[in-house]
């Protein structure tokens, strides 16, 4: 049996799939704007995301997706779909790629900042990769500030029905991914209450393989869609102080300083001249430090 | 002639001479929230530092200096005289350490984030390095977010003649330093003004060298007070509306953009397990994204 390659035909289907979910998520969080009456709801109209489309130099682009409304201070939606070559440089890090340095990558980001402290910031991004090699990657993590138990659970219960339903050993893999890699060293505390984290997963060398890890990464997409806005939601109502805008403040600091000194996806899109605006889309609308 | 090698009554100079500037610059700094007279001065006390003492395991310790005052919304001023030994993996990257990890260091840093948006922040550091090798480094750079030409020729002006009264070639040569350093790529934006830095400077292999870069190394911290508070009381009684605030707050992104992604002091203390709250003191108090 010759290893399986993704075609062209295989790249439309990702890439469609990023799209379409990003359409999902963006009509979702469009409906809870227009939904929302809670505290200073009549102090601004209801957010819709505004798109603006980049082209990557070497080829593909993307679509950086924006909207800072009323219950979502600052979301970011981006779906791009770029290939070129890495540079000597990265090939190293990279799997196949020292053996052929073109890469084709298409995915799906998102960080959603919101404006009622106890309503959580997430992050959601999947991904499809291939070189000489190909697999998928992502992960999806809460950021409460004010975190409860039910949200958490009801954030882990369905990215948890997502794993299960591909294979019974991802959830608790994942999940420990997850706690290790949403972390900060420098601060030695965790960035939020987790979630799941998955990267270069091929569960095997077939067509067959690459449907099942392609089954699983929208399967992930779909438990975020399931569960973010029911979260937002349950919460986006409840009053808030000051003093809670503060801290909220402070956490988002926190974020920035994961962001920028640790995430390695952000790091590798600035190192290897990325397009800023779409790369740092992650960081909140504000931040304090003490 | 053998080479000279600085003795522990050196390291005392130097040190004294960084703690000595720290008092200095603090009392130059409180006396200005004293005398400030402008607006909103009557909404808080003039401010004062507080100081916070650290010990680093393996030897030496820190200061670090804080205030959030009326002129001054934050500003921190850290003294350290540490010793140790450098981790294989960076003992590659610093001169003299692969002979010997041993490393001596001392220094003053420095970075005001100022209320008023018309007071430009600056960032000051000089320190005093000993491995197998010695040198001494430093810089200061004003970061104006709405610069007036005549702050940035007085600034530049006490710089260079620092420079000029130590060697003729310093100014042009650590001026295009700086501006090489503090440049944000991913932006492909300067950082502010510029200014000054130098590292590595070592004049020669005697005693009278190091005596030379001694003295250049407090020049410049003179120099500095020389500039830095006379452009203060110069400025803060501007008056300035809410707009300012909101671009001060998004040059401010910037700055952080710059320090976690790019400044190698930063990136090099929170890599090495070094005191987070020193290192990090040069966050601005508050920041903001688009």
């Amino acid at each position: 049996m010759t290893d399986f390659a993704p075609t062209d035909a295989h790249k439309a289907r990702a890439a469609d799939w990023f799209q379409n979910l990003r359409d999902q998520i963006c009509a979702a969080f469009e409906a809870i704007e227009q939904d929302y009456d809670g505290p200073d709801c009549d102090k601004a109209d209801p957010g819709q995301f505004d798109y603006t489309k980049w082209e990557r130099p070497g080829g593909g682009g993307g679509t950086i997706g924006k909207m800072k409304g009323r219950v979502f201070e600052k979301v970011g939606v981006n779906f791009s779909a770029v290939e070129g070559e890495f540079s000597e440089q990265f090939a190293k890090e990279i799997p196949g790629a020292i053996e052929n340095p073109h890469f084709w990558a298409s995915g799906i980001s998102l960080v959603a900042h919101m404006r009622n402290p106890f309503v959580p910031p997430v992050h959601m991004n999947t991904r499809h990769l291939i070189t000489a090699q190909h697999w998928f990657g992502g992960g999806a993590d809460l950021n409460g500030i004010y975190p409860f138990d039910d949200d958490v659970a009801l954030f882990h219960d369905c990215l948890k029905r997502a794993c299960d339903a591909n294979d019974p050993a991802y959830y608790d893999k994942f999940k420990a991914w997850a706690d290790e890699y949403f972390f900060i060293p420098h601060r030695d505390e965790p960035r939020g209450q987790g979630g799941i984290f998955y990267d270069r997963l091929t569960s095997g060398p077939t067509e067959e393989n690459w449907e099942q890890d392609f089954k699983f990464t929208q399967d992930v997409g779909l438990a975020f869609l399931e569960a973010f806005p029911a979260i937002v939601r349950k919460r986006m109502n409840t009053p808030y102080e000051l003093e809670h805008r503060d801290f909220q403040a402070y956490k988002r600091g926190r974020y920035v300083e994961f962001n920028l000194l640790h995430d390695r996806g952000t790091r590798f899109g600035i190192m290897t001249n990325g397009n800023p605006d779409a790369i740092l889309m992650s960081l909140p609308p504000m931040a304090s430090w003490d």
